[in-house]
């Protein structure tokens, strides 16, 4: 690689740019009739419902380079919409991508981000359809828009809950958020003494939930085949408080969470003895795990009652109780959103 | 004003910021199921052809706050965005809205903003139906997308010229490039003597055109009114020079294009004159003006001849001609496209 000779991004402009990062690109949805390359991509849905979803990622807020690899930063970017798609009970098809690019990237690392872009929509399924790249004075930036369907009268939203449904999680909570504070561990060592060697081997699976999370699509399949409409989803972005705290603020409604069914993987459990951090409180206030938290009605809850990636973590209780975390002892304690906030610079 | 109390952004959150700025929203069409506060806006489109855009403004790349008033660069975020709807012969119907904020910014100047986002949605009948705001280390960044629909098989793509069609453009050419070098001039003047007072109010009409530039829906109804299907179109969004080029270039054809056709407005020809620069530059590397360039075919031509806003520039050559340009002696010259460039970031 090291003697391949450098082509910078002045050289070949804008559109050289675009050209070199889309070249490559294949449709595969029928409903995309054209991609890149126009004023705006063309997408014809038949009878079914549209969910359009954006996001931002900003370098310095939602991602640091120093450890973030680019390939991972561009597949992670892509997941985060496309969660929020499955969030609505929908399945994504297309999206756009815009980046602001810093004047000091070379076009092999913006390559590498795209590898992972396009990693994503393959695995996932989803084309992409067009965006805008432009230079940024500072740092990158990424904004990406999902665009996907859902059958009418399908679309799970997050203000459907009722009084008495089950409040149930996807996978397991607070492994990110670990993984984080991992990589921001080694990279302060590493600061301090730069001959230190990161010891991150032994933690793959907190790490790998950090740097390049899945978006839960085959929960979407589970909930379809056994037959389930949830009555509100959301995904798991901001840390369950947050998150379960939505679903009861559009609902009107409060929740009784048990702190001791939260799921966690052995991993996390390990790592967060290791940092002293309590596992509960990593999957309340963490973020990013990406998992779906769903309610279902008390009628639909035997369905589910077997499938092994679905955990039950509480019910759906009347507005004025209020958001009550239930310890191991019984007691209560208010769950407070104080999630991880992409507005705070630090 | 003054003695308004200032709310900081960071003491009313990321959701406080979102709800501040979002609850007086308004939908307006029926196929805007659900707009912003789920993960994804659901849209429902029925028999029409769906359209996607996206779109990045870039402080110091595209815009200078020390003279664009936030509002006019809300307002203009979105309409560069309609117009590419426009561009596709579409009908915009929504947008989403991704905003990365500065620390420094105050909650009131995102208000102005946005106001400037919401005026542009009411004028041009467009829902804002969800989005992302996240905090920017440095300057302010804008990231839109819009969604618009168009009948089956009545798209504009840029490939679908032919040799012999005619080149027409929408308006007037060269306005808003002038608008912006007068603006550099005025900050120029106003660095070197702070007590300079701007001399700005002559030139209206160049200065809107940067500041506060129309998407040109009326184009749109007036190709429909007169039963015309353009055969290619694209928004003049980096120049005519490049754009004319981008449909040459899908299309796989050359142009002809005459100088002395070009349309321009008479400020925009005295304020030339004034800075020394020639009007067709403008018009042809100026870029921003956002008129419609499409082609038609002759048989078409008869049915627009007399629609004042429309101008026959030029028309489409086979591939080996290339892209000329012709002189008002009849000599021709090369185009080159040099157009307003957002990865040159000076």
């Amino acid at each position: 690689m090291a003697d391949k000779k450098q082509v910078r991004i002045e050289d070949i402009g804008e559109f050289g740019l675009i050209r070199r990062l889309t070249d490559d690109i294949v449709i595969r949805h029928p409903s995309t009739k054209t991609g890149i390359g126009d004023d705006a991509a063309v997408l014809d849905h038949g009878r079914s419902q549209l969910l359009v979803t954006s996001d931002l990622l900003v370098e310095g807020i939602h991602f640091d380079l120093t450890y973030v690899p680019l390939k991972h930063l561009g597949y992670k970017s892509v997941v985060v919409n496309l969660s929020d798609i499955y969030a609505m009970n929908g399945h994504p098809k297309q999206i756009t991508v815009n980046l602001a690019i810093s004047s000091k990237m070379k076009l092999e690392a913006v390559e590498e981000l795209y590898r992972g872009i396009k990693l994503a929509c393959s695995q996932y399924e989803v084309d992409l359809a067009g965006g805008d790249t432009s230079a940024s004075l500072t740092g990158l930036l990424i904004s990406i828009t999902a665009i996907g369907t859902v059958a009418k009268g399908r679309a799970a939203l997050r203000s459907g809950a009722r009084k008495g449904d089950l409040i149930l999680v996807t996978g397991d909570l607070g492994a990110a958020y670990l993984g984080l504070l991992l990589l921001q561990r080694e990279k302060k060592l590493f600061e301090e003494d730069p001959e230190t060697q990161p010891k991150l081997d032994q933690y793959p699976y907190v790490l790998e939930r950090q740097l390049k999370p899945e978006a839960r699509h085959n929960a979407i399949a589970l909930l379809y085949q056994h037959q389930v409409q949830p009555t509100s989803m959301i995904d798991i972005s901001d840390g369950l408080s947050s998150d379960v705290m939505h679903l009861c603020d559009r609902s009107k409604l409060g929740c009784r969470i048990y702190a001791d069914k939260l799921p966690f993987h052995p991993e996390t459990e390990s790592v967060a003895e290791e940092l002293f951090v309590n596992p509960v409180v990593a999957a309340l206030n963490g973020g990013e795990d990406y998992e779906l938290l769903f309610t279902v009605s008390p009628e639909d809850y035997p369905k589910l009652h077997d499938v092994a990636d679905f955990t039950t973590i509480g019910h759906m209780v009347d507005q004025n109780e209020g958001y009550q975390l239930v310890l191991s002892d019984q007691s209560t304690v208010p769950l407070v959103a104080q999630g991880w906030d992409g507005m705070q610079s630090e």
